[in-house]
């Protein structure tokens, strides 16, 4: 059968080595192509040298259009405001593109130009572009050209939020998202805060007022629920190098039981492999998904105070990132939705 | 000067070895007595091996009476439900005492009853007991004969909610504490759960319906407000030895700024060495707290979806437990309240 | 093709785990029987909830004969002393194992009983058992009845020392093995010093003077040198989940460079997938071979003092215990060699 | 009484904040002077928000001269190469100077023109300069007016190999020192090789021909045996924060036991607050030392290989730098040696 040639421009940050670790066991994918600016004439084993004997493939500086010529898809692991001047080029060139950055999430320009600071280059593609969360976006992504890879917040959220949204059993005002990442997060970057010493017994709220996850969150959130939705977003960061979870608070509409709504999310997400609806006096844990394309997900009504707390954790560069792209990438290409993803679970 | 004489009950737990190490540098203290019913007849420094050297101390197995000819102010660190049968005993004695369950924690048994699922022995001393925050109960602290330490949870979502609530500037519903411990909070012990290998790459809600510190949070913001209160409270487990943070969410009635509310907590606050309000633009952060009896809290209000959020960092064994103890006993003695506690910040 | 039929007795220890996350991707096996004595009739996944969706199969408590009727190859993971009595009943009812106790380790009853401490019940089976490191008994492995898998250390030092003392190079006697190990090599058990908080900043030496990995890399370095050989080898744990590294100083005989040296060692093991001969100026880290099947070694001479220094790091559970189990598999069954085990890496 | 008026050359990195920590407790000490080129004008708690109330001081770029009318005692936490320039205008100026860096730790200059590939600029103070040790120079520093704190690696391999040099019990070729570092041996920086995802799962040897402390090591090694000595070294990094372990090899001269050995260092060190040598069936233990000024020290006979081995653990920031410079202050100043240093190990 043709595979699938896949290039990633981006290749030696953290995402780009999650692809790498994904697609490198993917039977329908060929890697044609590693592009690292920084990198470029090095092997991607001498960056990260666990993967001697398993990609020694030279990274390259290969420009949109060599790319064209190699790839059926490219996925792009690059900073904001970057990917918007490339991604044109490249759908332009005839390839597939998955973006990770923010540039292709939003439906509406101005949001974005109001949550990034930046004037969007080519807001056309806006409306093309489909969000790559394929629990949600399933038969969009069969026929897309260009996939906006979701933040891991926002995937995190919404995917804990879309069945009561959806049903309209919970009030669209008030909802809080409290949640935390481990520092992979940040990023493959060399900034001090991100040391080992600084980092390993810091436990923090940053960004707290103005994370730009937060309208991307709220996009996704206000589809789901036909209007506009504002949420209070909080995140955290802990000393952990993989993992993210949110712990999340709404105002059901009438009555409710932790069984009810738990029998909701089972039914909402019965087709979908990768979120796991955890049974009743169990609660999401990262360890049970670090590596992993799993999210899962718990839901509890608290009968005290009448607020239902939702919870859901995922690896931030698995569902959260590089794994989902991958995913995405089997539904865009009409491949079973979880091969190659299933197994990569870390064990301990 | 006569020294205080100081005994602790239950001295080889986390707690025990975090009151040795902050009553080892007091200069108004005399610690005559470390008792440890596992470890009886072996020296202090033999379980905790750091402390050669510096408290090479007999674990004894005194009798509360034989206790009250040694020491003028006994600590106890016993589970629940142990508490209640020997404070009486050594209140009777004659020795004052801080104790640090949840036994004498409540003003009313039945919500004592209600949490711990036990019987209360002794009622009657709820009434004459102290919540020991000096920030809130300095006062009473000066003549108390018997201090309930707080738990970690109460005491960090307690300092960071009080200004606003006594001030009537919140509403007193839906008032949300999402909260985050490090695993020493457990205890010492040795479940699998804690175990390094399964707790290293965990990152949890646990409790998230019937905390037990949720009623004592409720006690005391319901007396800062002259009203009953509910809270919606989730303990969470990160993946560290020691810090606590709190994220805090509260509606305003009425018009607020981040900059008044940080004026008002700055002045509540002014004369309390161990509180420290940051300044805007500044978080909490659990690496600037640890091994110190410092709360850090930060407040902001969010213009664009109108809640406050409060966010409080402690060590859990520090201003959450063994320190907060030491504060409290400097007033109960009359000493100056920060003596022996400005200095056990841990540098990095 | 016809599967190889494959049980686990142990399933749920650290090695079944690992054994369960290889295995799972194995494209020529099928798991059968997953055998837990304290779990019998929970889902492995009730236990590894990481596992939910992957492996959910039902422990059982099945005796090694209807084991028989259920598998072509049974992997024990227990402990010495219960696998020289389960190993025989199963080897009876023909099926192929590979062990992973040190009960099938050592060519002399007598020397396992020192090591051991315990009376060794088969010892015909000794002569029989192929000691399970493919690079050095391959050519045993395709033939082998019983394997018995390695013990971490030794494979961590047997594959450094074996090419020096094969060609005579090296002195045999003062040879040092100065190993680190993570806790999970400890298993999976609830013993205090291996809770969080008493490990987390905890580095040590232990049983620094009869680690009773010492007799099995002396009898494998004997065989490799063909004279006897005793070694001084200390162990340590240091705070970290998984990996091993060992650092090995030993006197050359006559001249040599780090140039030479690595030459050997690249040319010993050309044909060896999983040993990567690093090139000069870089040396093994356990970031690099956590989650795989790989050991990576350096060999350096050192001009001022004239020793070697020899440097070897993998993944205590990977090529340590359970991938190199999969790797004797391979062999055994007629499989390539690095079938389901060259992308296991973590990535990050 | 008059107190010491210390100054502090470099206060903001990690061996800075260590003084600051150890000083602000010191009775004895008055802190007149914080220098720090990269922040100067901001507070100390700016830098490290820990300090917040403790040390607010007003970080200067003071000249040496000026630093001179402020205080009686300067220590530099300075890179070598630099603190050559800065500490002979000190000494001119009439302060006394303990200095970090290895610029004054060497003897003889060409040792240390071999070790860092700098020729020294006032090569005459070297036979001045103490090597802080107190245990070993305790004499000498009494009169200092110079002295140079140690590395962390040779106080943790010289005060375990001083008792045996001394007393010729063993041979001086062969010695093996193989260490491991904590990450806050590499300073505050920020370093990608440091950053918390790189460095939280990575064990690995560094530097292991020519890392610059081993010909310190040898110099202080040489002086106990009276004779010159070479030894090898290896240092490792390890994921923690900090702490400092040294596994050591030696051939000893004649017959030996453990409990002779042992015997031997208890008298050698019994005039020594800060040397705990341990009992038979100890080992020394990172966690054990972390924060404090002690060395913990455990010396075994491997009767098997004939090999002695000695272990040492020390903070590399406590005993390793900064709080062993206090020790040396309190020596120079004529007060306590233990003075503000007993007590600041951790609990856990």
């Amino acid at each position: 059968m043709h595979k699938t040639r896949v290039g990633i421009i981006g290749a030696t940050g953290y995402v780009g080595v999650e692809l790498v670790r994904g697609l490198s066991v993917h039977p329908n994918v060929e890697l044609t192509c590693l592009v690292s600016r920084s990198f470029s004439g090095k092997a991607f084993s001498d960056i990260y040298p666990a993967y001697k004997g398993i990609c020694d493939t030279i990274l390259s500086d290969c420009s949109p259009s060599e790319m064209a010529s190699l790839c059926d898809v490219v996925i792009t692991a690059l900073p904001h405001g970057v990917s918007s001047q490339v991604v044109p080029v490249l759908l332009d060139a005839g390839v597939k593109v998955i973006d990770h950055s923010g540039d292709f999430r939003y439906r509406n320009a101005a949001t974005y130009e109001f949550s990034y600071g930046l004037s969007h280059p080519c807001p056309d593609l806006l409306a093309e572009a489909v969000y790559g969360i394929p629990e949600l976006y399933r038969e969009e992504l069969t026929t897309a050209r260009l996939t906006a890879n979701p933040g891991c917040y926002p995937t995190c959220s919404i995917l804990a939020l879309a069945p009561l949204l959806r049903h309209g059993l919970i009030k669209t005002d008030g909802i809080i998202i409290d949640a935390i990442s481990a520092i992979s997060g940040a990023g493959r970057k060399a900034d001090l805060p991100y040391s080992f010493c600084e980092a390993c017994d810091s436990l923090k709220p940053y960004a707290v007022l103005n994370h730009r996850h937060t309208t991307e969150i709220e996009q996704e959130c206000s589809l789901a629920a036909g209007k506009d939705i504002h949420v209070t977003f909080t995140p955290h960061l802990a000393p952990m190098k993989r993992g993210m979870l949110a712990t999340i608070y709404a105002d059901p509409i009438g009555e409710c039981t932790s069984e009810e709504l738990r029998a909701l999310y089972q039914k909402e997400y019965s087709g979908d492999t990768f979120v796991r609806i955890l049974p009743g006096g169990t609660l999401p844990d990262t360890a049970n998904v670090i590596g992993s394309n799993y999210i899962d997900i718990a839901v509890e009504f608290d009968r005290r105070t009448g607020k239902i707390k939702l919870f859901s954790a995922l690896d931030n560069l698995g569902k959260g990132a590089a794994l989902q792209a991958i995913q995405a990438l089997n539904v865009m290409q009409g491949y079973p939705e979880d091969i190659a993803l299933r197994n990569l679970s870390r064990g301990i």
